[in-house]
């Protein structure tokens, strides 16, 4: 047997750092759908001590003499981009003490509970000083790396790690627009669509609501042999391409928890249907954050909220909860009311029209916090203020202000614009998509997912890593990142 | 601040060998209960991988220095025997080369995967190239210890993993004693017990009996804090001090799912009440399976066996299913009924009389697979006539004969011994604590278990490691290992 090339030594090592990187999920799954609550502080220490085991594989002296050894051999071209991506994850990683690793990921763990306590408790003061220590980790990860990799800014430093290649620079551009056009289509489209109506029926009834959620999840395609679908304080989804898992809620409304699932199953299908060849390679992997949320969005938003989607569907509803379907006039009253545009002060609430507004003020406030020109402490009145501006809202609590999200407690600075690009590339996706299977929506209302979900595959699941996020579009597309493709379609259904 | 002493640094060491293992614990318990079937192969790359990291890090040169060095430290009692088990640890990793560990790993997880499947279609044709490709790997791992750790035999080798420091020849001793004395206690209790009669109530449905399980699981001291209960093809504990979890399985019959449950919160409750201030250290977890076995069968046969403990339980179960109590008459029926003595083709289901009979049956057989005097493709053969011996019993299949453990599956040989050596440790430490605290059953009557519970934590749980498994035996009852307390607890009960 001839001896292992560099380059097959680094894609056991990846491999390895694959595996690790799988049980991590499971073990951050298990401690938000399974674990006792007393076991956080132990679970905090397992999953840093795995992230320092995992750091400290990727940043192993011989990885380094591998990555120049293997820039000299002949790759095929997924093989010269899976190079690519080691460099790129060695880069990052090889930034950062493994001290600090360890006590960033300690740090928000620790964070994290609090922040569950606190906000229950509504108690800023409670969760600030670790919030702040969190914060401070989060600098000197960013100043780690925005002198390691040569990044104009610290922020340029963190998106790097969700959305390779990304710059703040060309999110300020986009958001530019979206703070501009979004505000009167908001007050047109509040004051013309129709008063809101209740659904006909009680669908709160949990037991029914999952059968519902189980039915769809399966109608788009995922099966208990590789997927599992549970509850949690807030949706979610993660795993492997073998083991996809995704949770939702139920409230009193059927389509709050129906909503969740069609999100979380757009995440899971990329990752279930990701190129087996490359499994536990990086160029195998899904593409950064931007691009999950476009699979996410095409399914709950693109698809799912479509006039066609809604007529498949809403008979399903009634059967299940055992209603006479209305006739066809209440129908179209119910679409609409299912499409509504409402200001409200929680993101993970808002519609499509209002929900990339949460995300500017998120993405101004996280500029000045990164740099240090704000304080944590002053994050409360500038928050507040900014709901007023943006959406004409006063924020009664914390609660509902600034501590209803997880990601800044858990350490995530320079996530929250992958929510709105993700929107904006499934706008894209989904006209192209259009143009390439014109019947697609037709076969959505007749409760036939499979063009949809293979289109999906073929242009961007099966494409693993072989592009970054901008490569991908344009490759599938034609087009870089357009705002216009995503004004004109929350145009299209909003203001008709 | 002082440089850290080289017993620190092993202490730190060990704290995270303490989460890998933690945190593969609950990988294992994740596909035992909830991994979905298609992500098996993945899983036991996750767990192959955690494995050969874990043995990396434990067998790292650095830890051979520091355990020179900290030798030549001054230290606690309790930080000796501390230093003493790392020591062992260590020789026992060091005995070992990477690759054998991660393809013994890798072996035991497709083969346990290869034998659920093979089981079921009872083809034993089908699992045994992987069952032998584990036997072969677990002969290389026995001649590496025996030849390391300088053992008088592979099996002792094998043994001192599960068991520190105990030996074929000790068991061979007392397990001869049994094959003498059992069958004839066997046949005078079947003979003499009385018809068997059914509970006078149907206790077969599923959600009540979780109920009675949970409420008996509280009952015995275990909160939804640090502990949880779910399903499982077999029942079985895992986790940590801040996290255990149990399992059980609900059939016809109320009594069985109750006495998984009882067993599994003997283990469980070793694992809560071990020592905090020593957690994460050697000296502060379990010792060996044999004293793990005996907390659960101090739960189920000790005590779940006794008439104070089916006087407390039996009007529960009554409430629970909707039943009116029996009279007394007709209790002391069901009781006998209770404690039968019925020889069976299977393991997990055998009463306590039978049962040590099944454990001689594969000591004897795993002593010659070791050394390779058997081969695998021979056990049915000479299992079948054994179950003759012994029990009197024809074997109609596999599946119900050689076939029915995980245990070989996944590579523990040596560790069958450990349960009957745990139901003798069991019938002493409850003759001592019925000396100690003369009132333990009285108070089990009136399901209050905190005095047996207390008991336990002080003389057993909250020791953790400082002893081995013999001295702790002699520590707490002042006696070595005594087979006719065993046998005197057994007539006791069953020749009444």
């Amino acid at each position: 047997m001839a001896p292992a090339s560099a380059y097959q030594k680094l894609k056991n090592r990846f491999q390895e750092l694959y595996h690790l990187s799988g049980a991590l999920s499971v073990l951050q799954w298990d401690r938000d759908v399974m674990m006792p609550s007393g076991a956080a502080d132990q679970r905090a220490g397992q999953v840093a001590t795995l992230a320092t085991l995992s750091h400290s594989r990727l940043t192993a002296p011989e990885v380094a003499d591998w990555l120049d050894e293997a820039q000299r051999e002949t790759l095929s071209d997924w093989d010269a981009e899976n190079l690519a991506l080691m460099r790129h994850r060695h880069a990052h990683a090889s930034a950062l003490p493994a001290k600090l690793v360890y006590a960033f990921s300690e740090a928000s763990n620790q964070c994290e509970h609090a922040w569950q306590h606190a906000r229950k408790a509504n108690d800023f003061a409670l969760y600030l000083p670790k919030q702040q220590r969190v914060l401070q980790l989060v600098r000197e990860v960013a100043q780690a790396k925005a002198s390691a990799l040569k990044k104009e800014s610290l922020y340029d430093a963190l998106l790097d790690e969700y959305d390779r290649g990304r710059t703040r620079a060309e999110i300020a551009d986009v958001f530019a627009v979206l703070k501009r056009e979004l505000p009167p289509m908001i007050q047109q489209a509040v004051a013309t669509q129709p008063k809101k109506i209740p659904l006909p029926f009680d669908s709160g009834e949990v037991t029914k609501q999952r059968a519902l959620c189980s039915r769809m999840m399966y109608a788009l395609g995922l099966t208990d042999e590789h997927a599992r679908l549970d509850t949690s304080a807030h949706p979610f989804s993660s795993g492997t391409r073998e083991d996809v898992r995704i949770t939702t809620r139920y409230g009193k409304d059927a389509w709050e928890g129906l909503m969740g699932v069609l999100h979380e199953t757009g995440h899971a299908l990329y990752e279930h249907q990701l190129p087996a060849a490359w499994a536990g390679q990086p160029v195998g992997e899904a593409l950064g954050m931007s691009m999950h949320e476009s699979q996410s969005l095409m399914m709950e938003m693109q698809m799912g909220r479509s006039r066609e989607f809604f007529r498949y569907a809403f008979p399903i509803v009634c059967e299940v909860f055992g209603a006479v379907v209305p006739g066809e006039a209440m129908q179209q009253q119910l679409y609409r009311n299912y499409v509504r545009v409402e200001p409200g002060l929680i993101r993970v609430n808002a519609d499509e029209m209002t929900y990339p507004l949460h995300v500017v003020l998120r993405f101004e406030l996280e500029q000045e916090l990164i740099t240090g020109a704000l304080d944590f402490a002053d994050v409360p009145e500038r928050w507040n203020a900014a709901m007023k501006e943006y959406l004409g809202l006063d924020v009664p609590n914390f609660a509902q202000g600034c501590m209803q999200d997880t990601h800044w407690a858990g350490g995530a600075f320079g996530y929250f614009p992958t929510y709105t690009l993700g929107a904006m590339h499934a706008a894209q996706f989904m006209v192209k998509a259009q143009q390439d299977v014109p019947t697609l929506l037709q076969h959505v209302e007749k409760g036939d997912f499979s063009p949809l979900v293979a289109w999906l595959r073929a242009h961007i699941h099966a494409q693993g890593s072989r592009y970054d996020a901008k490569g991908l579009l344009r490759h599938v597309t034609g087009a870089p990142l357009n705002v216009d493709t995503f004004l004109a379609h929350l145009r299209g259904r909003y203001q008709n």
